[in-house]
């Protein structure tokens, strides 16, 4: 077993897959079968062309509810001079879609008649009425549906590789038919593997992941046509894992072997994919995802199926399956690959790749100023979140080493481009009530996408027209007072609206029970305790060396000084796993953590709004919200948290 | 029971039913359920937040397979001076997601060091080394992924409302949640109602409807979000419509009647809800659409359930339910309504429309030269084939008569954005080999739109850039060859190739064993012969015309002269449903409807190409096409066709 992974360009590995796959006559659309057309025909392939069996309608309908008669009887009516016409052998009332009697040609509609009884009086009743009065002649072929008029008998009504909507199997009905011929769903086999791993609801310890791959897997195939089938989690075993490959290959069209696809001790996907069949790839240029296996299982002599080593980082797999998977059961099923919608957005920040490798990079899309913008999201294959919050992916190929802010990139969206329009980017300082604005927004349909740069990237966001408002709490070193001053500075040239969002308390936060027995700032200069601090620009790391020149403590006397987190819920998941004794931060972080929280001083928070879009219907649920009152409690039941003064103007 | 009904504007409707479900308290969220979370879960609808319950990772994780290490050790080392460290007490290999030990803060990955023996000595296999050889200091924090990098307990990872997507699911499990509280489906009850009616398979006698609006609407509910549930058909029998709609209100959150809906003499929907509840709304101004009634039903005291009569046309049917079900439906499970996107497009005929209703127009939507083009499908409520064939629809508002031919519409999508820029739109003569074309170019990722103008306007629609290629038999009265003089009057700055298409027999189309004994386009004259005509500026209008005059035949001498049919295959239904005797066409269309065929001329039939269009890659697997045996050998089964010129240029 080698350790060192190929490093492949995609195309090269997908072109070996593929002339692997043709190689074994599995490059084709697998078997037909017929199913009834009903609604659960919709989503299915249509494996053959349907051509009308019927016309429809296939007679000649009257399209109204009226009289079938001769036109030619209308003829020299007009509603000075109207004609009455004796209901009976030329003349008879029809439902819409009655057969036109084969002596009419012609509908006149009970809205344009008068009934009238045997004397040729008027009476309401037009079921009553023994003759009609009629106010305009008819030319033939009036209110009628011809037979063929939808639909012609032999006439293509849908190419095969159609995906079935709704309205399809109406016009299949139509043209006749009762069932139809699809493509049978790819059967995919998912193998979880792997000593760690638990299922979602066993309590996870040190050492433990919870399984979620398959589920994703599962999902993504499910969505995209195939029939997901999730086996049971093989711990690192050889044979077990072996053992387990061979009977979904003797069950299903295609294997997911997820995870151990990477060289680590307990990594044996090449291993068991060499001995029972052939390894194509093993790790392919593209990121996150590089150690991806392709192989082909030889089962037996007449049955040869592929299997794809997922890697085990969920990022990692799930574009693993976007990548390779969807287009292969498309191709299975006999319809076109799904093509994501494409957009055209400016990157807001500098961002660096690796040279060698395709680039998958995750972001978030809105529109600020009709400027579409691309806010990358964390880089690491292991975090979930960041494609369950991606608008969409940018695929930086190979031989780019990395892109300036403002490039124009194409971004694939994962939403549809009306959800963008309602997006409000809040970038600058974190706080945590940011997660419940974004809850309650949803109920406006607005979608409020958050980065965490601290309050003067915030401000600086501002500037350069990257955001639509900024929390910002920057405690004037000179006055006590927050923000004013520095928007002064920072955005001499933009009017904004500068509001109150709320007064929260700031302290240390410790761990349970105050190990190490800190009491205040002055604690920090202790050489056995650790600190974890806030990056540059963060209100909060302005605040404490603001405290610490006021008390003459010097930074590098402060153990950690130099370790930075984005947020307070970093700074207190730094604490709560040991890796810090105490951080500067809010009491709502601690709460969340079940850490330990020593108040020492009250900011005010406020969002920073430019002029331009204080007034847009974009923005207004946010202002609606600081009314509140089911908002505002929600807020308040935080710990160190008053919103008396929320919704203040103090510009 | 009023046979008249109302005709108020959708959005008065709309408020009128939105007060009644708000009346019954029905317009909420329906109660929510706890649901295990697996790959089933895909498409629900969260009812709650999801707040992190765990970190992700929940302990500090190897990032990579290496060696943790304590990153002090490796202060000095460098690629020139490379350190040794023992492996034992703190120096330990991990495996990519394993925890970091304690008094570990950094791990080098494998492919970094080299493996050592006891003595020393290198040796190839890591799993079997004594000590590890590094070179280059490692910074504490390096390859770990700290506890929390992905989720944060207490954090929010996603907001009410979120239809769940397959990574979600991966992002709730990673934060703790083994199950996830999510909204009902709402059920939804379709019943369809019409003696007249027979289900898809049953033999279809003049007057039988095959029922099939119960599919599209149970396939549309199913697709929202909902639960659809199909009843049995009821024939148009008071008291048993008014049972099925009681037991389907007991049943079911909302209750669909189909049919019945309009004020005919057996319309009895209305007049059940009436006696069962309240009749809200009957006719909305919405065209097609109109007879649509609004209602709630009083099943009991405590139990009140909304009803939709839905009208019998299937367009109508299907456009119900997208407007008044798929809000609902959504409102109910929390989510957002679905928006679709748009965009905007030239509209390429004028259109009338009625001012009193707002209107929905089903259009095709191409792109030719850089330019979005909107072209209107046939208007008639009972087409369900052109929402088959729709890419989208055209909105015009209350108000307004018609639109100008190249006024600027938005396009609500049905179909991707990207599906659009592989449409071929052909606009020209009708000739059945299209149909063939069109599913053969599917495999080429190609859809080809026909709109049938006949021949001059497919050369008008070139000239106008509002298709890529136009097919034409044009004879030129003077020199009996086909297009090419045509070509120069009609498109004098258009630089065009011409290409032949295919040669193919006009005839007589008449009924079976030729009743009436026509045997050539004298016998037209004959006052008992009933003909169809094609449109004016169709080739075959042409050779007619040309052809009569040959003969001296008067046009004014023929019964039925003036009636037009936009295509070959009409012509055939028409002469099939005994609206006529005969009809020139070509000898496909009497076959595919069983007709007989007098064959009379052969002419040229050839595709129209502007040279911009030409050597395009969107066009060329047309080319390819017209080289394929099997292409060639499909078309010369049809009756009449000879490909043996098929290809050649003629400009």
């Amino acid at each position: 077993m080698s350790i060192y992974l190929q490093d492949i360009p995609l195309s090269e590995a997908q072109s070996i897959f593929h002339d692997a796959l043709e190689k074994a006559r599995l490059w084709r659309i697998l078997e037909t079968e017929e199913i009834n057309l009903d609604e659960f025909s919709r989503g299915r392939v249509l494996a053959e062309p349907v051509w009308a069996k019927l016309s429809s309608p296939n007679y000649h309908a009257s399209a109204m509810d009226g009289f079938a008669l001769q036109a030619e009887a209308t003829i020299g009516a007009s509603p000075t001079s109207p004609l009455v016409l004796k209901i009976g052998l030329h003349t008879t009332y029809v439902d819409t879609g009655d057969p036109l009697p084969e002596w009419a040609d012609a509908v006149v509609p009970v809205e344009l008649v008068e009934p009238l009884d045997e004397k040729g009086q008027d009476i309401p009743d037009m079921r009553r009425s023994s003759a009609i009065r009629v106010r305009a002649a008819l030319t033939p072929w009036t209110n009628i549906r011809p037979m063929g008029e939808d639909i012609i008998a032999t006439q293509l009504v849908l190419p095969a590789g159609q995906v079935l909507r709704p309205v399809d199997l109406g016009a299949i009905a139509a043209s006749g038919h009762a069932t139809i011929q699809v493509s049978r769903k790819p059967k995919v086999a998912i193998i979880p593997t792997g000593t760690e791993l638990i299922q979602p609801g066993q309590i996870a310890r040190p050492g433990n992941i919870i399984e979620y791959n398959s589920i994703v897997l599962a999902a993504q195939v499910n969505a995209w046509g195939g029939l997901a089938k999730r086996y049971p989690i093989i711990p690192d075993d050889y044979e077990k894992i072996k053992e387990s490959v061979l009977q979904a290959a003797g069950e299903n069209d295609l294997v997911l072997l997820n995870a151990g696809s990477s060289a680590g001790s307990e990594d044996f996907s090449a291993q068991v994919i060499s001995e029972c069949g052939d390894l194509l790839v093993h790790g392919v240029a593209v990121r996150p995802g590089h150690p991806v296996i392709l192989g082909m299982i030889h089962y037996s002599k007449e049955r040869i199926v592929p299997i794809i080593g997922v890697p085990g980082y969920p990022v990692s797999a799930a574009l693993t399956g976007e990548i390779f998977v969807e287009p292969l059961i498309g191709y299975w099923s006999g319809r076109q690959p799904f093509e994501p919608i494409e957009v055209t957005a400016s990157l807001t920040h500098k961002i660096t790749s690796p040279p060698g490798d395709e680039d998958y990079m995750r972001v978030v899309v809105g529109r600020v100023d009709n400027q579409l913008l691309a806010a990358p999201l964390p880089r690491g294959a292991g975090i979930i979140t960041s494609l369950a919050r991606a608008d969409g992916i940018i695929v930086i190929p190979a031989g780019t080493q990395g892109l300036e802010s403002g490039t124009k990139v194409k971004v694939r969206l994962y939403r549809s481009p009306h959800e963008l329009e309602n997006t409000i980017f809040c970038i600058g300082s974190h706080d945590i009530t940011l997660d419940l604005l974004a809850q309650y927004l949803t109920s406006f349909s607005r979608r409020l996408v958050s980065a965490n740069v601290g309050s003067l990237g915030g401000l600086v966001a501002l500037r350069r027209g990257e955001a639509h408002l900024a929390g910002s709490h920057l405690l004037d070193l000179q006055t006590g007072d927050y923000n004013l001053s520095y928007i002064k500075l920072y955005l001499p040239e933009t009017q904004v609206r500068l509001v109150t969002w709320v007064f929260r308390q700031q302290g240390l936060l410790v761990n349970k029970n105050n190990p190490k027995g800190i009491r205040s700032l002055v604690d920090l200069a202790r050489p056995e305790v650790r600190f974890i601090n806030r990056q540059r620009g963060a209100g909060t790391r302005i605040l404490l060396d603001f405290e610490l020149s006021k008390l003459g403590i010097k930074t590098r006397t402060i153990n950690g000084y130099t370790q930075e987190e984005y947020t307070h819920l970093a700074v207190a998941a730094a604490i709560a796993s040991q890796r810090a004794d105490c951080g500067l931060g809010i009491a709502a972080a601690a709460q969340a953590l079940e850490l330990d929280f020593i108040p020492l001083f009250q900011e005010r928070y406020d969002m920073v709004i430019p002029l331009r879009f204080f007034a847009t219907d974009l923005l207004s649920p946010i202002f609606e919200l600081m009314q509140s009152p089911s908002f505002r409690n929600s807020i308040a039941a935080l710990p160190g948290y008053d919103v008396s003064k929320m919704g203040d103007f103090l510009i």
